[in-house]
């Protein structure tokens, strides 16, 4: 469980596009920094100071292997700002959110059993 | 549906503990500038400042109605980035919440019906 600053840094950390597409292919498995870099369209220096406020946050995680550097997601790294925002919606759209759960779920209906 | 900019303001917003205090109080329904400003132990400024961040992002509004302003969430401010923090879930994680939603809902068991 996060304190308030591990909070404020994962929030800070997922305040920049960069950072958030780093995420986002980090979800599709491990990459090396090149391959982060590469759809970035910045310089090394910034892209490795990008990935040091994601691994300060806790939410990336690397390895140096030989020449390699690899990096991937820290698996529930990001299940507390995710709790956060859910416990703030109002109460209204908490509403919503169990009908729509409720109506996606693939409980069995009188008709099919 | 906010723009890669939006979503950088709202992360930004909440990647302070003195504003996500702000909206886990707004959440329960709108307050004056004075009784958000009470619990934050800070100078009437420096809350100004706070709200103005939070206003920037779009996640408060406020109306000012005599001599008191009003503050309240918008709804659905918090939609995108959840939605967008939903979708980082790693695939291992994303099997278990929806285990986790099946088990929880209320659909009615072969013994019950």
């Amino acid at each position: 469980m996060l304190n308030q600053s591990g909070l404020d840094k994962v929030f800070h950390a997922l305040s920049d596009a960069s950072r958030r597409a780093v995420v986002e292919r980090l979800v599709r498995g491990p990459a090396s920094v090149g391959t982060l870099a590469e759809p970035l369209a910045m310089s090394l220096p910034a892209v490795l100071q990008h990935l040091a406020v994601l691994q300060d946050a806790g939410i990336v995680t690397s390895q140096k292997i030989g020449r390699v550097r690899t990096c991937s997601l820290v698996p529930g790294a990001l299940t507390d700002p995710t709790a956060w925002l859910a416990a703030q919606r109002l109460p209204a759209e908490r509403r919503l959110d169990r009908l729509g759960a409720h109506l996606a779920s693939d409980h069995p209906t009188q008709e099919q059993s």
